[in-house]
Protein backbone atom coordinates (compact mmCIF):
# COMPACT_ATOMS: atom_id res chain seq x y z
CA UNK A 1 0.00 0.00 0.00
CA UNK A 2 1.17 3.57 -0.51
CA UNK A 3 0.10 6.25 1.44
CA UNK A 4 0.40 9.72 0.29
CA UNK A 5 -0.01 12.02 3.94
CA UNK A 6 -0.92 16.01 3.94
CA UNK A 7 1.66 17.61 6.53
CA UNK A 8 -0.23 20.29 6.18
CA UNK A 9 1.10 24.41 6.21
CA UNK A 10 3.56 25.04 8.65
CA UNK A 11 5.55 22.41 11.66
CA UNK A 12 5.65 18.83 12.49
CA UNK A 13 1.85 19.06 14.52
CA UNK A 14 0.41 19.83 11.47
CA UNK A 15 0.11 16.46 10.40
CA UNK A 16 -2.83 14.75 11.27
CA UNK A 17 -3.25 11.98 14.34
CA UNK A 18 -4.47 9.76 11.26
CA UNK A 19 -1.45 10.61 9.11
CA UNK A 20 0.59 10.20 12.57
CA UNK A 21 -0.59 7.11 13.09
CA UNK A 22 0.07 5.84 9.60
CA UNK A 23 3.55 7.08 9.33
CA UNK A 24 5.93 5.36 10.62
CA UNK A 25 9.27 7.24 12.41
CA UNK A 26 11.51 3.88 12.54
CA UNK A 27 11.84 3.40 9.22
CA UNK A 28 14.56 4.90 6.55
CA UNK A 29 13.84 8.67 5.27
CA UNK A 30 14.34 9.30 1.84
CA UNK A 31 14.08 13.27 0.53
CA UNK A 32 11.66 12.95 -2.43
CA UNK A 33 13.20 16.09 -4.17
CA UNK A 34 11.52 17.19 -7.53
CA UNK A 35 13.83 15.01 -9.60
CA UNK A 36 13.12 11.54 -7.48
CA UNK A 37 9.23 12.12 -8.25
CA UNK A 38 9.49 13.13 -11.46
CA UNK A 39 11.83 10.72 -13.20
CA UNK A 40 12.52 7.81 -10.65
CA UNK A 41 8.66 7.31 -9.20
CA UNK A 42 9.27 3.65 -10.47
CA UNK A 43 11.56 2.88 -7.47
CA UNK A 44 8.86 4.16 -5.15
CA UNK A 45 6.19 1.97 -6.88
CA UNK A 46 7.80 -1.22 -7.00
CA UNK A 47 8.52 -1.04 -3.21
CA UNK A 48 4.98 -0.42 -2.64
CA UNK A 49 3.84 -3.41 -4.32
CA UNK A 50 5.78 -5.65 -1.50
CA UNK A 51 5.39 -2.90 1.81
CA UNK A 52 4.03 0.03 2.99
CA UNK A 53 5.20 3.07 1.56
CA UNK A 54 4.61 6.59 3.31
CA UNK A 55 4.68 9.05 0.57
CA UNK A 56 4.91 12.59 2.97
CA UNK A 57 3.74 15.95 1.34
CA UNK A 58 4.08 19.71 2.40
CA UNK A 59 0.10 20.80 2.40
CA UNK A 60 -2.14 18.57 1.13
CA UNK A 61 -0.78 15.67 -1.72
CA UNK A 62 -1.71 16.36 -5.44
CA UNK A 63 -3.72 14.10 -7.49
CA UNK A 64 -0.89 13.33 -10.71
CA UNK A 65 0.88 10.66 -8.60
CA UNK A 66 -1.93 9.22 -7.27
CA UNK A 67 -3.13 8.84 -10.94
CA UNK A 68 0.13 7.14 -11.52
CA UNK A 69 -0.21 4.50 -9.06
CA UNK A 70 -3.81 3.52 -9.71
CA UNK A 71 -2.73 3.18 -13.13
CA UNK A 72 -0.15 0.88 -12.13
CA UNK A 73 -2.51 -1.05 -9.81
CA UNK A 74 -1.13 -0.19 -6.95
CA UNK A 75 -3.39 0.78 -3.94
CA UNK A 76 -3.12 4.00 -2.39
CA UNK A 77 -4.88 6.29 0.29
CA UNK A 78 -5.06 9.78 0.44
CA UNK A 79 -4.44 11.40 4.17
CA UNK A 80 -5.91 15.16 3.30
CA UNK A 81 -4.40 18.67 5.09
CA UNK A 82 -4.74 22.20 4.61
CA UNK A 83 -3.41 23.46 1.69
CA UNK A 84 -4.01 26.61 -0.64
CA UNK A 85 -7.85 26.83 0.47
CA UNK A 86 -6.13 28.58 3.80
CA UNK A 87 -4.85 31.32 2.29
CA UNK A 88 -8.47 32.01 2.30
CA UNK A 89 -7.82 32.87 5.75
CA UNK A 90 -7.39 36.68 4.58
CA UNK A 91 -11.22 37.43 3.29
CA UNK A 92 -10.39 36.40 -0.13
CA UNK A 93 -12.06 33.26 -1.85
CA UNK A 94 -9.58 31.32 -4.51
CA UNK A 95 -12.00 30.80 -7.13
CA UNK A 96 -12.40 34.31 -8.15
CA UNK A 97 -9.15 34.57 -9.02
CA UNK A 98 -8.41 32.54 -11.90
CA UNK A 99 -5.85 29.40 -12.29
CA UNK A 100 -3.49 28.98 -9.18
CA UNK A 101 0.25 28.72 -10.17
CA UNK A 102 3.48 27.78 -8.56
CA UNK A 103 6.16 30.37 -8.22
CA UNK A 104 9.35 28.50 -8.19
CA UNK A 105 12.81 29.70 -6.53
CA UNK A 106 15.61 31.20 -8.80
CA UNK A 107 19.24 30.20 -8.39
CA UNK A 108 21.42 32.35 -10.30
CA UNK A 109 21.63 29.91 -13.54
CA UNK A 110 17.75 28.91 -13.34
CA UNK A 111 15.58 31.60 -13.66
CA UNK A 112 12.19 30.33 -15.37
CA UNK A 113 9.30 32.74 -16.27
CA UNK A 114 6.71 30.47 -17.15
CA UNK A 115 4.35 31.25 -14.20
CA UNK A 116 4.05 34.44 -15.69
CA UNK A 117 1.22 35.07 -17.94
CA UNK A 118 -0.45 38.44 -19.13
CA UNK A 119 -3.14 38.51 -16.53
CA UNK A 120 -0.58 38.15 -13.61
CA UNK A 121 -2.83 40.55 -12.03
CA UNK A 122 -5.90 38.15 -11.46
CA UNK A 123 -3.49 34.92 -10.79
CA UNK A 124 -2.96 33.40 -7.13
CA UNK A 125 0.24 32.97 -6.41
CA UNK A 126 1.26 29.98 -4.30
CA UNK A 127 4.10 27.86 -3.72
CA UNK A 128 5.89 25.64 -1.11
CA UNK A 129 9.80 26.59 -0.34
CA UNK A 130 11.07 23.67 1.03
CA UNK A 131 14.65 24.52 1.73
CA UNK A 132 14.83 27.36 5.29
CA UNK A 133 18.27 28.71 3.24
CA UNK A 134 16.38 29.88 0.51
CA UNK A 135 14.70 33.03 2.14
CA UNK A 136 13.77 34.33 -1.56
CA UNK A 137 10.08 35.48 -1.55
CA UNK A 138 7.40 35.30 -3.88
CA UNK A 139 6.84 39.04 -4.30
CA UNK A 140 10.50 39.35 -5.30
CA UNK A 141 10.35 36.90 -8.06
CA UNK A 142 7.14 38.38 -9.21
CA UNK A 143 8.53 41.85 -9.08
CA UNK A 144 12.17 40.45 -10.76
CA UNK A 145 9.51 38.72 -13.87
CA UNK A 146 6.78 42.70 -13.68
CA UNK A 147 10.10 44.56 -14.35
CA UNK A 148 11.62 42.04 -16.95
CA UNK A 149 8.47 42.51 -18.72
CA UNK A 150 6.93 46.42 -18.25
CA UNK A 151 8.22 46.82 -21.60
CA UNK A 152 5.49 44.38 -23.04
CA UNK A 153 2.83 45.28 -19.97
CA UNK A 154 1.57 48.15 -18.72
CA UNK A 155 2.78 49.10 -15.33
CA UNK A 156 -0.46 49.16 -12.79
CA UNK A 157 -0.90 50.57 -9.48
CA UNK A 158 -3.35 47.35 -8.58
CA UNK A 159 -3.53 46.11 -4.90
CA UNK A 160 -2.46 42.66 -3.99
CA UNK A 161 -2.46 40.75 -1.18
CA UNK A 162 0.38 38.86 0.58
CA UNK A 163 0.80 36.19 2.76
CA UNK A 164 3.70 34.53 5.00
CA UNK A 165 3.61 31.67 7.05
CA UNK A 166 0.12 31.12 7.19
CA UNK A 167 -1.24 29.20 9.50
CA UNK A 168 1.57 29.81 12.16
CA UNK A 169 1.73 32.05 15.27
CA UNK A 170 3.34 34.39 13.87
CA UNK A 171 1.61 34.56 9.93
CA UNK A 172 1.51 38.10 7.96
CA UNK A 173 -1.03 39.31 5.89
CA UNK A 174 -0.13 43.18 3.90
CA UNK A 175 -1.57 44.56 1.46
CA UNK A 176 0.13 46.72 -1.64
CA UNK A 177 1.11 46.88 -5.26
CA UNK A 178 4.23 44.23 -5.87
CA UNK A 179 6.52 47.00 -4.69
CA UNK A 180 5.51 47.52 -1.55
CA UNK A 181 4.93 43.63 -0.84
CA UNK A 182 8.69 43.27 -1.91
CA UNK A 183 9.72 45.41 1.06
CA UNK A 184 7.41 43.36 3.69
CA UNK A 185 8.21 40.87 6.42
CA UNK A 186 6.92 38.35 4.24
CA UNK A 187 9.81 36.10 3.96
CA UNK A 188 8.61 32.33 3.73
CA UNK A 189 10.10 29.60 6.18
CA UNK A 190 8.62 26.34 5.19
CA UNK A 191 5.26 27.31 4.74
CA UNK A 192 2.39 28.68 2.05
CA UNK A 193 2.15 32.57 1.16
CA UNK A 194 0.43 34.23 -1.76
CA UNK A 195 -0.06 36.84 -4.08
CA UNK A 196 -4.10 37.73 -4.39
CA UNK A 197 -4.58 40.09 -6.69
CA UNK A 198 -7.37 42.48 -7.98
CA UNK A 199 -8.68 42.94 -4.38
CA UNK A 200 -12.33 43.61 -4.27
CA UNK A 201 -12.62 46.81 -2.75
CA UNK A 202 -15.41 46.00 -0.17
CA UNK A 203 -13.27 43.65 1.43
CA UNK A 204 -10.18 45.96 2.17
CA UNK A 205 -11.16 47.35 5.19
CA UNK A 206 -11.62 43.97 6.85
CA UNK A 207 -8.43 42.60 5.73
CA UNK A 208 -6.69 45.80 6.74
CA UNK A 209 -8.18 45.17 10.18
CA UNK A 210 -6.88 41.55 10.50
CA UNK A 211 -3.56 42.02 9.24
CA UNK A 212 -2.66 44.40 11.22
CA UNK B 1 -7.78 33.65 23.44
CA UNK B 2 -10.51 32.13 20.73
CA UNK B 3 -9.30 29.01 18.53
CA UNK B 4 -10.62 28.20 15.43
CA UNK B 5 -10.15 24.40 15.38
CA UNK B 6 -10.79 22.89 11.50
CA UNK B 7 -11.66 18.89 12.15
CA UNK B 8 -10.79 18.00 8.58
CA UNK B 9 -12.92 15.74 6.26
CA UNK B 10 -14.45 12.61 8.12
CA UNK B 11 -13.54 11.32 11.58
CA UNK B 12 -11.95 12.20 15.33
CA UNK B 13 -8.59 11.38 13.47
CA UNK B 14 -8.71 13.99 10.70
CA UNK B 15 -7.88 16.66 13.71
CA UNK B 16 -4.37 18.23 13.41
CA UNK B 17 -2.02 16.87 16.42
CA UNK B 18 -1.77 21.07 17.26
CA UNK B 19 -5.10 21.17 17.21
CA UNK B 20 -5.86 18.49 19.06
CA UNK B 21 -3.37 19.59 21.84
CA UNK B 22 -4.85 22.51 21.96
CA UNK B 23 -8.40 21.37 22.67
CA UNK B 24 -9.80 20.60 26.13
CA UNK B 25 -11.43 17.65 26.24
CA UNK B 26 -12.47 17.77 29.88
CA UNK B 27 -14.60 20.86 29.36
CA UNK B 28 -18.05 21.39 28.61
CA UNK B 29 -19.30 20.67 24.58
CA UNK B 30 -21.74 23.29 23.06
CA UNK B 31 -23.29 22.02 19.99
CA UNK B 32 -23.02 25.61 18.00
CA UNK B 33 -25.34 25.38 15.55
CA UNK B 34 -26.25 28.11 12.77
CA UNK B 35 -28.79 29.82 15.37
CA UNK B 36 -25.99 29.40 17.73
CA UNK B 37 -23.04 31.04 15.43
CA UNK B 38 -25.15 33.42 13.52
CA UNK B 39 -27.56 34.78 16.56
CA UNK B 40 -25.63 34.21 20.01
CA UNK B 41 -22.12 34.50 18.94
CA UNK B 42 -22.15 37.49 21.82
CA UNK B 43 -22.02 34.68 24.27
CA UNK B 44 -18.85 33.29 22.87
CA UNK B 45 -17.26 36.22 22.20
CA UNK B 46 -17.85 37.40 26.09
CA UNK B 47 -16.42 33.89 27.28
CA UNK B 48 -13.17 34.03 25.18
CA UNK B 49 -12.38 37.62 26.60
CA UNK B 50 -11.61 35.97 29.76
CA UNK B 51 -10.77 32.39 29.21
CA UNK B 52 -10.10 30.22 26.25
CA UNK B 53 -12.59 29.03 24.04
CA UNK B 54 -11.82 26.24 21.34
CA UNK B 55 -14.46 26.62 18.93
CA UNK B 56 -14.79 23.24 16.45
CA UNK B 57 -15.06 23.68 13.05
CA UNK B 58 -15.72 20.51 10.07
CA UNK B 59 -13.62 21.24 7.53
CA UNK B 60 -11.67 24.41 7.81
CA UNK B 61 -12.48 27.37 9.82
CA UNK B 62 -13.79 30.05 8.08
CA UNK B 63 -13.05 33.69 8.29
CA UNK B 64 -16.86 35.63 8.81
CA UNK B 65 -16.50 34.74 12.26
CA UNK B 66 -12.39 35.47 12.74
CA UNK B 67 -12.96 38.96 11.27
CA UNK B 68 -15.64 39.53 13.69
CA UNK B 69 -13.58 38.52 17.14
CA UNK B 70 -10.63 40.27 15.48
CA UNK B 71 -12.89 43.83 15.07
CA UNK B 72 -14.28 43.08 18.66
CA UNK B 73 -10.67 43.15 20.15
CA UNK B 74 -10.67 39.50 21.22
CA UNK B 75 -7.34 37.82 20.10
CA UNK B 76 -7.87 34.55 18.18
CA UNK B 77 -5.99 31.54 16.27
CA UNK B 78 -6.56 29.79 13.45
CA UNK B 79 -5.79 25.99 13.31
CA UNK B 80 -6.42 25.12 9.42
CA UNK B 81 -7.32 21.38 7.94
CA UNK B 82 -8.25 20.04 4.92
CA UNK B 83 -11.65 21.25 3.13
CA UNK B 84 -13.02 22.05 -0.09
CA UNK B 85 -9.75 21.52 -1.73
CA UNK B 86 -9.63 17.74 -1.03
CA UNK B 87 -12.09 17.40 -3.83
CA UNK B 88 -9.29 17.90 -6.13
CA UNK B 89 -8.58 14.29 -5.59
CA UNK B 90 -10.96 14.14 -8.69
CA UNK B 91 -8.02 15.50 -10.93
CA UNK B 92 -10.48 18.64 -11.48
CA UNK B 93 -9.15 21.91 -9.95
CA UNK B 94 -11.59 24.01 -8.09
CA UNK B 95 -10.62 27.35 -10.15
CA UNK B 96 -12.08 26.29 -13.39
CA UNK B 97 -15.34 25.82 -12.22
CA UNK B 98 -16.68 29.34 -10.41
CA UNK B 99 -17.74 29.83 -7.56
CA UNK B 100 -18.40 27.50 -4.54
CA UNK B 101 -21.69 27.04 -3.10
CA UNK B 102 -23.46 25.02 -0.20
CA UNK B 103 -26.45 23.17 -0.85
CA UNK B 104 -28.17 22.86 2.39
CA UNK B 105 -30.10 20.06 3.56
CA UNK B 106 -34.03 20.64 2.95
CA UNK B 107 -37.04 19.57 4.90
CA UNK B 108 -40.18 19.20 4.91
CA UNK B 109 -41.06 23.10 4.81
CA UNK B 110 -37.39 24.46 4.26
CA UNK B 111 -36.46 24.20 0.31
CA UNK B 112 -34.34 26.95 -0.59
CA UNK B 113 -33.30 27.35 -3.98
CA UNK B 114 -30.93 30.33 -3.52
CA UNK B 115 -28.29 28.47 -4.47
CA UNK B 116 -29.03 27.48 -7.78
CA UNK B 117 -27.92 29.69 -10.28
CA UNK B 118 -28.43 29.70 -14.08
CA UNK B 119 -25.45 28.53 -14.49
CA UNK B 120 -25.84 25.45 -11.94
CA UNK B 121 -23.58 23.40 -14.21
CA UNK B 122 -20.64 25.54 -13.79
CA UNK B 123 -20.74 25.29 -9.80
CA UNK B 124 -19.37 23.41 -7.95
CA UNK B 125 -21.83 22.42 -5.13
CA UNK B 126 -20.22 21.70 -2.07
CA UNK B 127 -21.90 20.47 1.89
CA UNK B 128 -20.41 19.40 5.01
CA UNK B 129 -23.95 17.40 6.58
CA UNK B 130 -23.65 17.64 10.16
CA UNK B 131 -26.58 15.63 10.69
CA UNK B 132 -25.93 11.82 10.72
CA UNK B 133 -29.69 10.88 9.93
CA UNK B 134 -29.93 13.67 7.16
CA UNK B 135 -28.91 10.88 4.14
CA UNK B 136 -30.28 13.48 1.39
CA UNK B 137 -27.56 13.73 -0.99
CA UNK B 138 -26.37 16.66 -2.82
CA UNK B 139 -27.24 15.21 -6.53
CA UNK B 140 -31.07 14.97 -4.99
CA UNK B 141 -31.25 18.32 -4.09
CA UNK B 142 -29.56 19.49 -6.80
CA UNK B 143 -32.16 17.44 -9.01
CA UNK B 144 -34.89 18.42 -7.23
CA UNK B 145 -34.32 22.20 -8.19
CA UNK B 146 -33.14 21.35 -11.56
CA UNK B 147 -36.74 19.60 -12.73
CA UNK B 148 -38.55 22.34 -10.62
CA UNK B 149 -37.06 24.97 -12.86
CA UNK B 150 -36.62 22.86 -16.33
CA UNK B 151 -39.54 25.11 -17.77
CA UNK B 152 -36.89 28.32 -17.37
CA UNK B 153 -33.39 26.18 -18.02
CA UNK B 154 -32.91 23.96 -21.13
CA UNK B 155 -32.29 20.01 -20.34
CA UNK B 156 -28.42 19.18 -21.05
CA UNK B 157 -26.79 15.80 -21.20
CA UNK B 158 -23.16 17.39 -19.36
CA UNK B 159 -21.45 15.28 -17.14
CA UNK B 160 -20.96 15.89 -13.63
CA UNK B 161 -18.64 14.69 -11.02
CA UNK B 162 -20.57 13.53 -7.81
CA UNK B 163 -17.94 12.80 -5.08
CA UNK B 164 -19.01 11.57 -1.52
CA UNK B 165 -17.10 10.89 2.05
CA UNK B 166 -14.17 12.39 0.73
CA UNK B 167 -11.43 10.96 2.86
CA UNK B 168 -12.81 8.10 4.16
CA UNK B 169 -11.63 4.22 3.32
CA UNK B 170 -14.48 3.91 1.38
CA UNK B 171 -14.58 7.29 -0.67
CA UNK B 172 -16.70 7.63 -3.94
CA UNK B 173 -16.32 9.53 -7.11
CA UNK B 174 -18.78 8.77 -9.76
CA UNK B 175 -19.13 10.23 -13.65
CA UNK B 176 -22.57 11.11 -14.94
CA UNK B 177 -25.02 13.15 -15.46
CA UNK B 178 -27.52 14.40 -12.34
CA UNK B 179 -30.12 12.40 -12.85
CA UNK B 180 -27.28 9.05 -13.06
CA UNK B 181 -25.71 10.83 -9.81
CA UNK B 182 -28.62 10.82 -7.55
CA UNK B 183 -29.14 6.76 -8.41
CA UNK B 184 -25.32 6.46 -7.11
CA UNK B 185 -23.92 5.33 -4.05
CA UNK B 186 -23.35 8.94 -3.16
CA UNK B 187 -25.20 9.25 0.42
CA UNK B 188 -23.31 11.38 2.83
CA UNK B 189 -21.89 10.48 6.05
CA UNK B 190 -20.17 13.82 8.25
CA UNK B 191 -18.40 14.15 4.58
CA UNK B 192 -17.96 16.52 2.51
CA UNK B 193 -19.64 15.99 -1.00
CA UNK B 194 -19.17 17.73 -4.56
CA UNK B 195 -20.62 18.09 -7.68
CA UNK B 196 -18.26 19.05 -10.25
CA UNK B 197 -19.79 20.02 -13.68
CA UNK B 198 -18.43 21.10 -16.96
CA UNK B 199 -15.86 18.42 -16.93
CA UNK B 200 -12.83 18.56 -18.99
CA UNK B 201 -12.89 15.66 -21.55
CA UNK B 202 -9.12 14.96 -22.08
CA UNK B 203 -9.82 14.16 -17.92
CA UNK B 204 -12.31 11.68 -17.95
CA UNK B 205 -10.69 8.56 -18.37
CA UNK B 206 -8.01 9.34 -15.86
CA UNK B 207 -11.46 10.02 -13.26
CA UNK B 208 -13.25 7.08 -14.16
CA UNK B 209 -9.79 4.94 -13.90
CA UNK B 210 -9.39 6.35 -10.50
CA UNK B 211 -12.68 6.19 -8.82
CA UNK B 212 -13.74 2.44 -10.24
Amino acid sequence: MLYFIGLGLVGAKDITVKGLEIEDYGRKLILADRDMVEQKADELLKESEVSDVEYLVVGDPFVDMVLREVNAGIQCRVIHNASTNAVECCGLQLYNFGETVSIVFWTDTWRPERFYVENLYRVVCIHHPVHRSRLQTVSEVAMACYIKQADRHPVTEKICVGLARVGAEDQVIRMGTLCQLVSCDLVDMLCLSAVIPDILQDLMTDISTYSS
